[in-house]
């Protein structure tokens, strides 16, 4: 097992010394930031979530703040996703494609302020793309990364620990809700949102130097509750359907092989990039889909994709997988073609340490 | 010290297995992809590279492949460098800039056959800003990533390893020139480049299924030279001088500030993304500058930006550093102020172990 090396590239978070202070033991790289994986165990940190409340480093969701008269219009074009219905309390799920229907990202969007978005992002360097579209279309917007860092507390004791240090009206919002809420005469955009099954919020800690002062606020509010550093966890993200960009999809696949096909608005398809290849997928029918796959005892670290085979040809691949205590069986994430894709169909799984059987699921573990 | 947790999304190399068997201790994450940082120590892996020869996996050296009947065209308006003399026999490294003049990139430009480009990147998407560009402008080019993946040959013994493997004509290249040679009935471009200052080679090995058979072939010839897996060395590039995208410069930072005004061509500013801000910048002067700054003993990991002072206030910041056995002085690379920036001004250092006294240098370690 490797270290990872120390650098200024890999750029640490608002929270990266409660962190460490807490005893990470794992970390991954995400746009250009350090992400913890692991605390104790991935088992001990799956039944914890699934019991207490955590306190998740998220920093490393970046936002990509587009701000302008143009801004709204912008972020139309740049999604297939009917933005009509957004408002400044609610968030909105939206993929973004490139010109052939190729996801780009799967981000969050929020409205900020007036003419101001921030688009929460998964791993890839989507302000490239957002800043070039608006450089070469003439969008009169500013696109920039400011100083916001995601803090997130899930888990079911999530509403009791919020409450605590935000007051009780935040625990009024809906999924997906957003409001502004006050901590010692500072006010956050708070979302009830994160990933995780298990409930919780999302703060968008909007200054690097309250970042480690909530944190603690945060644990000593949380004391009695049990609370502890997390962080998304692996089993528990892969039961629950939640899909990882970079490893379940990619440029390779478009919103509907995601199984978003909802967030992809008839509507929008003359409008935005990539709304022809889209709405010709739409017309003939994806090839391929996301589908849970339950595969036998262990599989071993999904550190690569693993080909699916069937009836003696490749028919897909696993790209996220885990044993899950709670289900006794590897849960997995695959991307199937349309032929084998019928839940309850037998595969075989090509993993690095041999081949495992596995089967189609109906259904996520939810 | 935290491991690095394993994932699809955090790439494998096609010499992943080789990395592994040779006992790869650290790494980390470059372009979604694993890069080596240690094998032995950094001390004893920097040794090794500058007697001997290492085989190094830079596969994450990724290639934005642009090709079609605008290509040339495309990539001149996304570089201020004036691209007239590249030639297919030469590598040309080419600064690239948002509309403000911010450093995007500074990927290696390679001509890789008729209307075919390959850019072999630093580390950030640039891919979505070349596909955003060529999309909203119409140019008439396919943007990809192809099947490429850069093994490098590094050290004295660079030119008598590759010899043995690829013949002799392979080290009449000089530096940055590049061409194509056999090994096995396979054609692969090399080029003399690479991230040390030591001299050797990269290989642009086209086909994944090739990585193994050529790593191995290399070690087997390479037997009798000491030949080892290596990395790019952090004290050994600071020494030279080489800078690290997202680690000496940034989005923040101009070609100029980098000390890469020569690749800037004033012709070409009326014509290129981000001209007009960095004609403003080469007339008013730059306002700061990468300078080698010795620090006093040994300086702690280098994991966060340490800010400069002087005078009593801010003057820059330091973004690589590392204990030269060779200087007997921690080395580093910063971003100075003009007010600070002659050889000899002394400095504080403020790392994250407390203040250190550093010297602005006249030139790198070589």
């Amino acid at each position: 097992m490797a270290f990872i090396f120390p650098s200024r590239r890999v750029r640490r978070t608002p929270f990266s010394d409660g962190v460490e202070a807490a005893g990470v033991r794992g970390y991954t790289v995400y746009n250009h930031m350090l992400l913890p994986t692991v605390f104790h165990t991935t088992e001990a940190d799956y039944r914890h979530l699934k019991t207490q409340v955590q306190v998740w480093d998220v920093a490393c969701e970046r936002q990509v703040q587009v701000k302008g008269p143009d801004a709204r219009r912008l972020i139309q074009y740049l999604t297939p996703r009917d933005l009509s219905t957004l408002r400044e309390d609610r968030c909105m799920y939206i993929p973004v494609c490139d010109q052939n229907g190729g996801m780009l990202n799967d981000p969050v969007l929020l409205d900020a302020g007036p003419d101001t978005y921030w688009i929460s992002i998964a791993d890839s360097d989507f302000l490239f793309w957002v800043q070039a579209v608006a450089g070469m279309g003439n969008f009169d917007v500013e696109v920039t990364e400011p100083d916001v860092s995601p803090l997130a507390v899930q888990g079911p004791l999530a509403d009791e620990l919020m409450s605590r240090v935000f007051g009780g009206a935040v625990t009024g919002l809906r999924f997906f809700g957003c409001g502004r809420f006050e901590w010692e005469g500072h006010e956050f955009l708070i979302a009830r949102s994160g990933y995780s099954k298990q409930g919780g919020f999302e703060i968008y800690v909007n200054d690097t130097a309250l970042g480690m002062p909530l944190w603690d606020a945060l644990f000593a509010a949380g004391e009695d509750l049990q609370v502890r550093a997390g962080c998304p966890n692996l089993i528990e993200r892969i039961e629950g359907g939640l899909l990882s960009y970079g490893n379940d999809m990619t440029r390779e696949n478009s919103p509907m092989e995601c199984g978003l096909g909802r967030y992809v608005s008839d509507n929008q398809l003359e409008h935005c990039i990539g709304g022809r290849a889209l709405r010709e997928e739409r017309e003939a029918g994806s090839k391929r889909m996301i589908r849970p796959v339950a595969i036998e005892g262990m599989a071993p670290p999904s550190d690569r994709a693993w080909p699916l085979y069937a009836d003696g040809r490749q028919v897909g691949r696993v790209s996220s997988a885990a044993y899950s205590p709670d289900f006794e069986t590897t849960v997995a994430i695959a991307m199937v073609d349309r032929s084998h894709w019928d839940a309850g169909t037998a595969l075989e799984v090509d993993t690095q340490d041999g081949m495992l059987s596995g089967v189609v699921q109906d259904r996520f573990w939810i």
